[in-house]
């Protein structure tokens, strides 16, 4: 029996970054399909035994259900000793890129993909409102990749796994990706880590969603 | 010379998280006028020596510059004792609630107050897509509060400062007050904190956008 039971899909690039933690970690770990597009995180039956905030990922560890990816990848490292802060400075750092990443960078984009991506809802008032939003976003995360090879300094922490959970979906968003050309180095970067896998392969589901 | 000072403008409800601990602790503070209406935060002068991430609040402490609301929230509550975890348990519960508040409860709220309530964009496409997830993300802050007095147990902490950021905000945003009566319970209970004071109150600038 693995340690780690992670409720995921394979759309979802939240789960995504747990996912990758794990993967390039080398934990081994068990899926729990989540059926999101056919409703299930709205039931009130998974709110109530699952997470009342109604998202994926939830990570069961030790008996306890962890929500909110950041907060996961928080416990990961802290139990796994790997890609977590060394010193204060780089907890604040890390927290400053995750915060960042749960407000805009992957949020805004999320919500882009989903509609236009895999809705296929066109173009639309909401869908370009939220590209311009991903396109301010990801400029800030481009500059800063230009001065760094990674979020946080010389190596791979949590940081750049909560980035990366959408940065790997193949779906159009009307957004070519020679706009940012550091965010193409950095990700070039990740995926020659030891044991890096795309999202489709790492998790269960369907990966269309009509 | 007081200890803190904050980089804030009154219309920003990220920064009153902020304020509102320091006015909540009764901590001595400075504040920074941010004219985020001409577009100070999207200066290169700006990004470059204030905040690389275009946003306020920023708070300066002992020589540092620290940016993201929940990660001054949880500096402050570590140099000064006030409105923090006090086990484990509660640090994870706080942040779970201070991560939605960053995706979903406070970022749809204040894009939704931003264009129908201060640029008076009147009915859009987009304002109809931001009341729907403020709506859900609303809801679900609402069923939690009808089972505790405040997010995390019994007391104040940082995970409710983080959530109260815009909710004092009076700008209409077509969502009535009524549909969510555990978060008018809610606020009424830290509105009569020693010490509480309005947004427009406690922080610099002008009250409207137009």
């Amino acid at each position: 029996m693995s340690e780690f039971k992670l409720h995921c899909f394979a759309l979802s690039g939240n789960s995504y970054k747990v996912a990758l933690f794990l993967a390039l970690a080398q934990q081994k770990w068990e899926q729990v399909f989540v059926d999101y597009l056919n409703g299930e995180t709205r039931t009130r039956e998974w709110r109530e035994t699952v997470n009342e905030q109604g998202e994926a990922p939830v990570l069961e560890h030790q008996g306890k259900k962890l929500t909110q990816s950041a907060l996961i990848l928080d416990h990961l490292a802290q139990v796994t000793g790997k890609f977590g802060p060394e010193n204060e400075e780089e907890r604040q750092e890390i927290w400053r890129w995750m915060l960042f990443d749960n407000h805009k960078f992957t949020s805004y984009y999320a919500t882009l993909r989903f509609m236009y991506g895999l809705q296929k809802s066109g173009e639309t008032p909401v869908t370009q409102f939220f590209r311009e939003r991903v396109r301010a976003a990801y400029q800030i995360v481009d500059n800063h990749l230009g001065k760094t090879p990674f979020l946080v300094g010389e190596r791979l922490t949590i940081a750049d796994l909560s980035l990366a959970g959408y940065v790997f979906m193949p779906e159009d968003t009307g957004i070519s990706k020679s706009e940012f050309p550091n965010i193409e180095a950095w990700k070039a970067r990740i995926q020659a880590m030891p044991g890096w896998q795309h999202p489709y392969d790492l998790m269960p589901g369907p990966t269309s969603a009509i």
